[in-house]
């Protein structure tokens, strides 16, 4: 996306040919900065500290790790010793298995001397599928806020609040749930964000700076102030990303999506969940199963020593979930919504 | 409460017998210092800046600020600018306008040369009434968590989840939602806190420092992680303090105290909240007709200009509430259960 006169992405192969720099995301807002990323340890280490986050992100991330591995040493002991730690990064998000499951699938069978170049030709491919899956999200969402905003008098502005970063610096371009809000701006509708700060990590601030850059409009509000805006009708819409959703459509997102949800079913005002098939985990039965990360104290940025607990996801029920939207469209979440558009992973 | 070995109040008249020391809570939880005020600008700034702040003791604050004005000048003219100036430091909480309002009416009707004594001889009066208060409220809230403690085996810690701080910092001493807590710790209950950590000014860590210096165990969360901690079973009760109670049972309180409310009723965690009297607004019908401050996006401590909204307060509806703990007990949050415990407030 734009940043001032460039359009960037967050991860793209390097002038060499085969490392990788991304975005730095622990030194935003304050500096746009890149990183390198060489061997499959700089790939584990660079989604454990959160230098690259975001469920599409990590997972091409993951993908450009394997072929990484299979550049230095390209047997089956690297294979799967590679994918076993790019797993075993982050619990949560299912992209991430996705991904190193896929990049897996298309080696394991080639004979070792072809594994490096037909890795990286998938991680490209998979890089390129990501900002096509997030173009398709933002084609089927555009007309959900043009919907809202018509039903709402077509005056005035269209206010979408947002929770963590599902923007393009979460992916690879575009993003998910800020996909379709950059389209809007795109077109001219009169779009305004709330950016829910998203403590203790503050990825609002990502967000933030994602839209400020596009120049969308957009106010950063406390993650406590979302439900009283919406009570006082200030909120049209709710659109979020997903870490996993689970077949019956629950949503696995960023700590405290769930009490978004709530609040906007409490108001009657629509909550949908922009959710790419890579992020849809159809062998898990609910949302309840997933894994929940729990991640340091340190992320509070406390002087002194504080007593912490950190999830750094839940569980957002179905029941209170308007819609999905995938790359082929906007569904219900539930097993029949996810079954009438993804048959063929439903067998 | 104590500190160390020391036992203190938020607010004392100073050696002089005039001047009053508070405990400078801007300061907490690095430093604790207090600060003189001894005028009636020096009591309103106070609690704008929140050097003082909690329903109950900006409201002693506030009297004593009446206090200083008529030492200075007695006459009429001084008593209602004093007024004014008082109760336009903070909009939402009512506590404020009947401490002023009481103080008022006590020294209207004095010959000028009385008042300085009268004044503080109300103001103190009214500081140990707020202690008594307390004590009131953690009498009838005991009950309720040991009630919650047997009805879950009996085993484990009892967990109560808490939002801002309403406890001793708040108030005189002894606080509105923490009493019920500090007195079944001193009983013997093994209660631990999960403490929110209350955007954007982080309260949260005012209510850590005055648990931790009492004794009782506790954990920091993020605002966003309360929801989810309701979700698996690991909150048996939620207790928080007010702003405002209006004559219906809605419930004005620190900014994102509605979204914990709607997270306990989804997943049937009782919710209960302190209510001393002076913090009934038995002159209004409904939470939707409170001021709800803004506040400056300052709080936020962000570098650069970011755009920030900060509203301070939003409300519960009555029908989220398991319950109010008054100074007189135990009642539902409705028209009627207010009418029954205060009917000489309703007529």
């Amino acid at each position: 996306m734009r940043v001032g006169q460039a359009w960037r992405r967050t991860i793209e192969l390097a002038a060499d040919g085969w490392a990788v720099e991304v975005i730095d995301q622990t030194a935003l807002p304050a500096r746009l900065t890149t990183v390198r990323l060489a061997t499959v340890a700089d790939a584990a280490r660079a989604i454990v500290t959160m230098t690259v986050r975001g469920a599409p992100l990590i997972g091409v991330t993951a993908a450009y790790g394997m072929a990484f591995a299979m550049r230095a040493d390209p047997d089956d002991d690297s294979l799967h010793a590679a994918a076993t730690s790019l797993v075993a990064t982050r619990p949560t998000a299912v992209n991430l298995h996705w991904a190193v499951d896929r990049m897996r699938s298309r080696l394991v069978s080639l004979p070792p001397g072809e594994r490096e170049r037909a890795a990286y030709a998938e991680a490209a491919t998979m890089a390129e599928e990501d900002v096509d899956v997030c173009r398709a999200i933002a084609r089927h969402g555009v007309p959900l806020l043009e919907q809202r905003w018509r039903d709402r008098g077509a005056r005035g502005v269209l206010n979408v609040l947002t929770h963590c970063n599902a923007g393009w610096l979460a992916a690879v371009d575009w993003g998910t749930a800020l996909a379709p809000v950059y389209q809007a701006h795109e077109n001219g509708l009169p779009v305004h964000v709330w950016v829910d700060e998203t403590r203790p990590r503050n990825q609002g601030l990502l967000t933030a700076w994602e839209l400020g850059a596009h120049g969308v409009p957009f106010t950063v509000i406390a993650d406590n102030a979302g439900g009283h805006l919406m009570q006082r009708g200030q909120v049209d819409l709710c659109l979020v990303g997903t870490d996993r959703t689970t077949r019956n459509g629950d949503v696995a997102n960023k700590i405290g999506t769930y009490l978004k949800a709530l609040a906007a079913f409490d108001s009657g005002v629509p909550f949908y969940v922009a959710a790419p098939s890579s992020s849809i985990d159809f062998g898990m039965a609910r949302g309840d199963l997933i894994p929940i990360e729990e991640r340091s104290a340190a992320e509070f940025g406390y002087d002194g020593d504080v007593p912490v607990a950190n999830p750094a996801f839940d569980v957002t029920p179905a029941r209170l979930i308007t819609g999905l939207v995938t790359e082929r469209g906007l569904t219900e979440a539930s097993p029949a919504g996810l079954v009438r558009l993804f048959p063929e992973r439903c067998s």
